[in-house]
């Protein structure tokens, strides 16, 4: 049965006058987030206290909460955990990875990674010390550059400017020849694009889920841990709620079972509520039609706008399976124009020097609201001084 | 002006027929905390979407929780920052400690400490290798075992078991004699004792909100970096929010400016602002005040306990000034008295394998709670077996 995205649009509280554009940064809200918060607020800390940790099975959250974050992501069930930052959940792959690999000291990453991820990265090594090694390549020199040398791979599938993805099984595969381990950070692909961690041999996947997953501002972050790795990883980040048994209080860590170790201190329980709800909505699809959607809505706003707006210079691949669920257009004069967009009610985001970035979110974007977004870009494009030679020249000087 | 308990009582929800004793495992709700959230999921998340981060002020709360906090701890202006969790909170600032004294190794902590600060830390040595040590002496014994060799001294203030306290200026006087630093856990004292960290020239501290500080099941944690250390420490886990330029995107990592390059990654906002609520009721008080009266709620159970329960042994030390805002009994059979407590609608905790906690929170507990609790802990014990020959031989037989 194909998704029904007109009853999963109205399951959005989306403001008026607004065309959003921007859930690839932070998603809106879902309705059932707003009433899912005040009960658990209410309900169960106002109401049961301390004794909701079981009563209202806070403690579980984040597992629970990860099997259905799995399921979108092609994830075994009891192999994905909430938790922590995205960065934080970066460093814990990260030092997990390099435990796996002795001898081994070289991350290799590229420079179409998310910043942070890198800078966590190279916290890590400063701390490793002993000649562990960060080396950044260009995303299309990741290939060549997997030697025999490299501990773990480390990517984001989709770069977080221009949407250019990674071929994700060909990557896992080069690097196991290797005998590398690969993390992924999945922050542009969890409700994105198809995802299938088992099915591509992944080792580690780290992800965020105030994008796509529409968990709010904040929302925690997820860590996977392949099955047959689970057992075998000792946390450099060792936290109580990782041990095998956290309420004896032992003075000595002993890791949880499986992915139970990747989890660190104590929940944040409103923001697992908000995402709780949130993921109400995402039980009613499958990721195939929401990619599918989401390449005719993309498709659209590029041949909408490179049709009205040849001063565009699309920044994103061309073939839609080579990107994510963004779309990326550059120009010199890229802040400017956004703000003028959003000025106009139409919510993109702008990546310096010169990235207009535009998200496609089946869930609740329109055909409708992308025709009407190309509209208002070409009308800006055409009235204002953008192009103009003067205007160009005069931008230099100043 | 005294501080008025009656009204800020009057601020939190507190549920009918319920002596709450456990404050300081998981605070109450403050009635504004609904309001709060509410309308920062409806209005700001919902209505504003991305743009909320400025114009709601959501990227600088991590800090404007940090300023509010930092006058219940003493802490300078711009010394404090939340994010993460308490033991995330641990392992940032032990490593940076370290990393402030080149060619020392060892970590010197107790076994009164929680677990979660030893596991950190026992994780951190981990990751570094080289000949790094954690330490761990009983905490009457920390005194002698400040030696020269030490590079960071890790204490928790306040017991979480017994709510023995740690004397911090003499303590942090003595390290800094051996040339160590110090890395005070607060978690059992923000909100609970007067603490005064730039008095006591303390290096580092962290501490959680979700206990005396009643921000909601799993609020964030703080950090407190001194001022002549804050702009000397380059952080071990480097996120994006702690760059000096989060927004350019770099890919090299430049930390901040003093505190703010001990934030790591996305804030969770729901959780902050619950928090925000909640220091609302804070500002109404001093901790002078609030500390006094924890000392006479805390005075006012003992001798009423120990008049009334013969059997139970006090486990926290008897001079107030020497323990934290908790009382701890110890029975062998303080499980079952502790689930007999609740049951009759006190709820305090229990903490293996001997020892019944009671916290007093001055925010909301009143007199009439103390004493009502002290004949419901009478009656639990005089007309139950606990202390009866034949009821200890069968629980030992079984």
């Amino acid at each position: 049965m194909a998704a029904d995205f007109a009853a999963t649009r109205a399951m959005f509280q989306l403001p008026d006058g607004v065309i959003y554009l921007d859930g690839n940064s932070l998603g809106p809200l879902p309705r059932g987030a707003a009433e899912r918060v005040a009960a658990c607020i209410t309900a169960e800390w106002g109401g049961m206290l301390i004794t909701a940790w079981n009563r209202a099975g806070w403690i579980d959250l984040p597992r629970r909460l990860g099997d259905r974050i799995g399921r979108l992501i092609g994830a075994e069930p009891g192999t994905v955990v909430l938790g922590d930052t995205l960065s934080i959940k970066v460093y814990q792959a990260l030092a997990s990875a390099l435990e796996l690999r002795p001898g081994r000291r070289v991350i290799l990453s590229d420079t179409g990674n998310f910043p942070s991820d890198l800078y966590m990265a190279d916290g890590l090594v400063r701390t490793l010390g002993q000649g562990y090694e960060l080396r950044t390549v260009a995303p299309e020199a990741v290939e060549a550059a997997i030697t025999p040398d490299l501990a773990v791979l480390m990517l984001t599938e989709v770069d977080y400017r221009t949407g250019r993805r990674h071929d994700m099984v060909r990557l896992i595969a080069k690097a196991h020849d290797a005998g590398a381990l690969v993390v992924w950070d999945l922050a542009h692909s969890a409700g994105a694009i198809e995802v299938d961690l088992a099915g591509a041999a992944a080792d580690f996947a780290v992800g965020c889920t105030y994008k796509y997953l529409n968990s709010g501002p904040g929302g925690p972050a997820f860590i996977y841990v392949a099955p047959h790795l689970a057992d075998r990883v000792r946390p450099a980040l060792s936290g109580w709620l990782g041990h095998e048994a956290p309420f004896a209080f032992d003075l000595d860590y002993r890791p949880g079972t499986g992915i139970e170790r990747m989890r660190v201190g104590t929940p944040p329980i409103l923001q697992m509520a908000a995402l709780d709800a949130s993921l109400d909505i995402w039980d009613r699809v499958e990721m195939p039609d929401v990619r599918a959607r989401s390449i005719t809505l993309s498709e659209a706003f590029i041949q909408g706008v490179e049709a009205a707006c040849p001063t565009l210079e699309l920044a994103s691949p061309r073939d839609p399976e080579a990107r994510g669920s963004q779309v990326s257009f550059r120009h010199p004069e890229g802040y400017a124009i956004m703000q003028a967009l959003i000025a106009a009610g139409v919510i993109g985001d702008f990546r310096a020097p010169d990235i207009l970035r535009f998200g496609f979110t089946p869930l609740y974007t329109t055909m409708e609201e992308v025709e009407a977004a190309v509209g208002i870009l070409a009308g800006i494009m055409a009235t204002s001084a953008w192009d103009r030679a003067e205007f160009r020249t005069r931008a230099k000087v100043t």
